[in-house]
């Protein structure tokens, strides 16, 4: 898939794809032990680890009638050891990936199941092809992982509902760049059409950058490189604006009918990548709102069951919607101190098609916000991580009388820079909970003990 | 170990071995992945499910170093599937119960470990051994879960402490329970000396109950059946009293120091068992307090890292305390929704060596109220879990609007009135939340099919 036009029809027949899927959706009538349900996390990471955990910690697990399977592409990664069932592979070559998914849910059309993509990294054309060719229940619907991991594809998507968005081109090519930015005028982000994380976004302030940006961009991209996306960007944005992560649940409710549900999580990356969300987002209400119904506009658009993070930014009075995902969100991972039932929980539910409870603040009128552990950036790629002391974060919210908290994701290697856990707290201030979040991942940090560098193991 | 003496020796022993104990115990340092700490739950129903989860839920798990083991006497037991380990064995039997816990923690003298009994049906007379001659860390001590189970030890040491209880008597035959009921006047309570979950226990109104509830305390004990405990019963305990629970952790401070910290749990059981409990308690917060203390100096006595559950009750202005269990107790599972960290997880911790922040209510200002999900009377001992539906209760809960849950635990087959899950709600009314657990509870038990009844499997 190249270009503007076979992105128009993908999106064309992701919506009448959704109306068709939604017609023949129904609740979950029944778990059952002797036939169970089985539920594959494509990726299992911290967010598969929340969703398939979801599963044993509400639902029973495996001898309740739901098995949970993980694949991811190395020994030992977060959700292995709370999943019944794992598989490592390299997840973008699709002959090993749709022999896993097919190791656990061995007929598609007669077992119960939903198969659910954590990650960007994974060969989605193949996913794709087992959704609508061999009958794979591909969460929310085989378009949406597709769709949302196509930055592209997602402002086309955007644009055609109507939804404010900041001026943007797509461009195939480094001449192409060079056109949309004359158009656009400088400052312009330079995105690759498809990454994830963020990975391979620049910031560029004038001509003399283009190539380099345009460079970074291929370096990084995922699938085809030579395709950006370049938007205006709003320098307001780094000194007044903030940005949201809409978590959009479309899930059953009481009268067996689809339901949208939307939560608003604040963050901040000063870079692109996930650094500090909270929640509430602390954005005026009516702002919010306004977001809220946009972001529901995506979500419906594409349809089917489960969660779209749709991403936006408030500037100047505006919101504006950028991109989104078809799962469980980085800056979503908050609401497992912030909401009664995480993300994690929340999209397990929707998309087993069970009816789910309004979600509720675990501490209303405060705000919870959650800031990443990282490997120091002078780790050596693939350093085990050899020992690490809970103790040293857990003293520090103990003695300062935070209301605090510290999740390690129990990876067992680093690079730099590599997400090792996130630390939380709550208060009344969103400042103060953003600086004891802050300090308590810091403390954590400072507990970790990588093997290349410090050769203990 | 017959009668008062030896069981006075016993705890004089406990008391001593406390304190060499603690003179020894440690903060934990580090967490190590090459060499992981092993964390051993023996028996695995819900409590041993809800300590377990939270190696992985907020510690990464056996990537970041902590390995669980989970042992108990059925195939598919709700810890099975969120332990690493597991092994199927006749708990009571010493030689299969030390062969499976050897096999996780194979040099107890060299690998860091944590052994903890969540039920009473256990050679707890072996696991002692196993402490005190072989290394096991046992927690809290080796003495802890002994003294627990067993009620005449318990009262002994209640009495050895000052801390009011009501009067009682022991007597080891049919002819000094007589006596010991001529003393204390009618009504009154027989009970074994040892059995958990409050089998075996009967109110005595005259001379004419005594043969028949000797004989049901017999039928229900564990170990010797012959001796029971009589206690003087307080009627306005069924009219105007509360039972609580003092849910007491032991666990490391910032300083290195142990500290206790007392939570207190509401519960009401109209039969001896566990029907619904509460948090907070709603109990004065004067009486509260002094519970608080009486139920501290029997946890500091017997010592160690971990739970301690002290029963007690609140009748005309006055707290009594009863007896208690050295592990996170049934009443104490609301904590999973009044908490933010659940009595699962602070015993992990506070075993494991970790420091413990203050424990935090989720949802200050409301109480949060369970109610058991239980099997029907009419069962067939023995049948299995059919099917269920999670969305019987999630229906309720969303139609009216309710902040509430439902917690299925997962156990494979049924016996009638076996529980089976656990339901949930919070309100700023504790009558409210009480009645919406109930409604909850009511539509998830309604929700469960049994093979043998239906005969559907």
């Amino acid at each position: 898939m190249r270009g503007i036009e076979p992105r128009e029809s993908a999106i064309e027949e992701a919506v009448s794809y959704a109306r068709e899927l939604e017609s023949r959706l129904e609740p979950l009538d029944r778990l059952d032990p002797g036939d169970p349900f089985v539920y594959v996390s494509v990726g299992g990471g911290e967010l598969g680890d929340l969703v398939l955990t979801a599963a044993k910690r509400s639902l029973g697990g495996r001898s309740a009638g739901i098995v949970t399977a993980a694949i991811d592409r190395y020994q030992g990664f977060p959700a292995q050891d709370s999943a019944d069932l794992s598989a490592v592979v390299d997840m973008r070559d699709g002959d090993a990936l749709e022999s896993a998914i097919s190791g656990f849910v061995r007929d598609p059309r007669s077992v119960r199941h939903a198969v659910f993509l954590e990650v960007e990294a994974v060969d989605t054309a193949r996913v794709f092809e087992m959704a609508t060719r061999r009958g794979y229940n591909v969460v929310s619907t085989p378009y949406g992982p597709l769709v949302g991991m196509d930055r592209l594809a997602s402002k086309l998507l955007i644009e055609r509902l109507g939804v404010p968005a900041v001026e943007w081109r797509y461009a195939g090519s480094l001449e192409e760049l060079r056109a949309a930015a004359g158009e656009l005028g400088f400052p312009i982000i330079v995105k690759p059409v498809m990454t994830s994380s963020g990975h391979g976004t620049s910031i560029v302030e004038g001509e003399g950058g283009l190539d380099a940006a345009y460079e970074h961009a291929m370096r990084h991209a995922r699938g085809r490189g030579d395709e950006v996306i370049v938007e205006r960007y709003l320098p307001e944005l780094r000194t007044e604006g903030v940005e949201l992560t809409q978590l959009v649940l479309r899930h059953f409710d009481e009268d067996g009918r689809i339901r949208t549900t939307v939560l608003a999580v604040g963050h901040s990356r000063p870079g692109a990548v996930y650094v500090e969300s909270w929640f509430p987002s602390g954005v005026p209400a009516e702002l919010e709102r306004e977001g809220a119904e946009h972001a529901a506009k995506v979500a419906n658009a594409l349809g089917g069951l489960g969660l779209y993070a749709v991403e936006q930014f408030v500037v100047g009075g505006r919101v504006y919607t950028s991109e989104f995902a078809n799962r469980p969100h980085d800056t979503g991972m908050v609401t497992r101190w912030a909401l009664a039932e995480d993300e994690g929980s929340l999209h397990l539910k929707a998309t087993m098609g069970l009816v789910v409870p309004a979600p509720r603040a675990a501490h209303p009128g405060s705000f919870c916000a959650a800031r990443v552990v990282l490997a120091p950036d002078d780790v050596a790629p693939g350093a085990p991580v050899t020992s690490w002391s809970p103790n040293a974060a857990y003293s520090l919210i103990r003695r300062r009388g935070w209301m605090g908290d510290v999740w390690f994701f129990g990876k067992p290697t680093a690079y730099p820079g590599r997400r090792m856990g996130l630390a939380a707290a709550c208060s009344r201030s969103l400042r103060a909970a953003r600086a004891r979040a802050a300090s308590i991942a810091s403390a954590a940090e400072g507990s970790i003990s990588y093997g290349a560098l410090h050769g203990e193991n």
